[in-house]
């Protein structure tokens, strides 16, 4: 289980690897939201999202001798970039097990980051999981999971750490802390990180509509899950549940969750390019979105917005510019 | 004549206001490059480009009761948000002169901005200093020069601080430091600077092919104009030439400059997007368009490029995607 401890040890490792990433602000922004709005751009973390964080932290707790014989993550995302990248820092293998039908350019960057792509037939069946044991087992490699993990959440914690601080040199001392949520690791690991070092700060989870199954779980008290994982641009934080480790801290930690129509991420990822000059994918979007266009959800004079990745295609990108900026 | 005991000074006005910018990288642009490229992402900065140092450096070294009475600047671009902003943060009006035929939204921003905006006919040959010196003298504001002025060119060397001491905790201490250039004052700011705090590092000179006054007039020893000043699309760093107060300090510590296409500038305004998840003008790209296509005129193991600004039209932006994202 993640303690606030492991979030302070994942703190001490990742220091001169991950970013400390800047609060950025706009006044433009204050004025549509009604509020002073602080954001945390995780988006400009090494490979782009703040994945970086729980692979390193995850790569850098392993024993020596198990580390040197690898790690292999299940990803054709954000996790699988900053796994591959954090075992490339350490001097070990990553093998990344990926749909054969993921876009080329991110089995490409995946490779470019020093590791082994091993794709499956998603289509026909092929089960990765039982790719991934069996590579696993013959080469000894240890599985990095991308959010249901206590060294990833600590990882994806000290993104908190660096909000209660920056926080604490701004002089707020209250305020909602909207999270872009798939599995929970980001969520709760602020969470903790939050409840320790930032106690009047709230973290809430943000969601997509028709993926919001943390937003329901934290409402019914119980994991519920979403009727579907495809079909939303924000595919970067769609995920099927929350967490067995996540979501109780989550569920003790956190305020109800935002849910915000994937135009409005759209619209949000657009003024985060005028207004802060950052790249925000649509997933990435949702927690800036939530604070812009969910006033009346949120309380208090100041709110703090993570955005929690910018790895976007060009087309899409280009239609949020064409229709919102 | 601006001292590095004024830019240390200015550093102190400007704790808490102006953001500290991350250094970034990639190691993507580490390939394309052949050397290590660090980038300091000013288009982060409030309002979007360096000026906003500037601006607020020399609106907060202003004697009070001259502030009080108010500050004017002749800008359609960033110099007149950064100014307006600094402003409207020491409590006292700012007046922005700008032609008539000005972006509608760069109009509306500056507004925006708390500042008031005069508008006057380029086209039709009114004079924006006859505008400014009849406002300067009735309202008794004080004219705030976007680069020749000493206190605008300290504020704009914190930048150079900033640079030193973040090279110095990644260990670097020789390189080639690739400025944006227009009027000079980003860069004899940042000369000044490094002079000082990292001597090891050369700052250098970047412009567009067609408006390279600064490195023509570095390589003859006076200063050169441009034959025009319009038709490049990195209008933020087009001037008519150096100016008497930045060209001496080039000239005394600059390397020679470095010249980009425009389709260079929007090359690399495109791997920023993809590679570092921020967002460039045109002309705040040409220094890192330097750093990954005039490699063999750059000399070490590690270059660093400034983005001076991000404030690009989305038309621009998608152009620069559509063709080389």
């Amino acid at each position: 289980m993640t303690s606030l401890a492991m979030i302070e040890a994942a703190a001490s490792r990742l220091k001169g690897h991950a970013r400390r990433t800047p609060l950025l602000s706009s006044p433009f922004l204050d004025d549509i939201a009604g509020r002073r709005v602080l954001i945390k751009p995780e988006c400009l973390q090494h490979t782009g999202s703040f994945k970086f964080r729980g692979g390193w932290s995850a790569v850098s707790a392993l024993a020596p001798d198990v580390r040197q014989r690898g790690v292999i993550a299940f990803s054709s995302g954000n996790h699988a970039q900053g796994v591959a990248l954090a075992a490339r820092q350490h001097g070990v293998p990553a093998v990344i097990v990926m749909p054969a039908d993921a876009p080329q350019m991110k089995i490409d960057n995946t490779r470019a980051l020093g590791a082994e792509v091993v794709l499956y037939d998603r289509v026909g069946g092929e089960s990765r999981e039982a790719i991934g044991q069996e590579l696993s087992h013959t080469r000894g490699l240890t599985l990095i999971k991308p959010y249901d993990e206590p060294q990833v959440i600590a990882g994806q914690g000290t993104t908190g750490l660096e909000i209660a601080a920056q926080a604490a040199e701004l002089g707020v001392e209250t305020a909602d802390v909207l999270v872009c949520c798939g599995g929970g690791g980001l969520t709760s690991g602020i969470a903790l990180a939050l409840e320790g070092h930032a106690p009047g700060l709230r973290p809430r989870p943000c969601e997509p509509a028709g993926f919001d199954d943390a937003t329901r779980s934290l409402a019914s008290g119980k994991i519920q899950a979403n009727p579907t994982q495809s079909g939303s641009i924000c595919d970067a934080i769609v995920t099927q549940q929350p967490g067995d480790l996540t979501f109780p801290i989550m569920s003790r930690l956190c305020g109800p969750g935002l849910v915000v129509t994937d135009d409005e991420a759209m619209h949000a990822m657009a003024l985060a390019f005028s207004r802060l000059k950052v790249v925000a994918e649509p997933g990435g979007a949702v927690a800036l979105a939530a604070a812009l266009f969910r006033k009346d959800q949120i309380q208090g004079d100041t709110v703090v917005a993570l955005i929690s990745g910018g790895n976007v295609d060009p087309e899409m990108f280009r239609a949020a510019l064409a229709t919102y900026a």
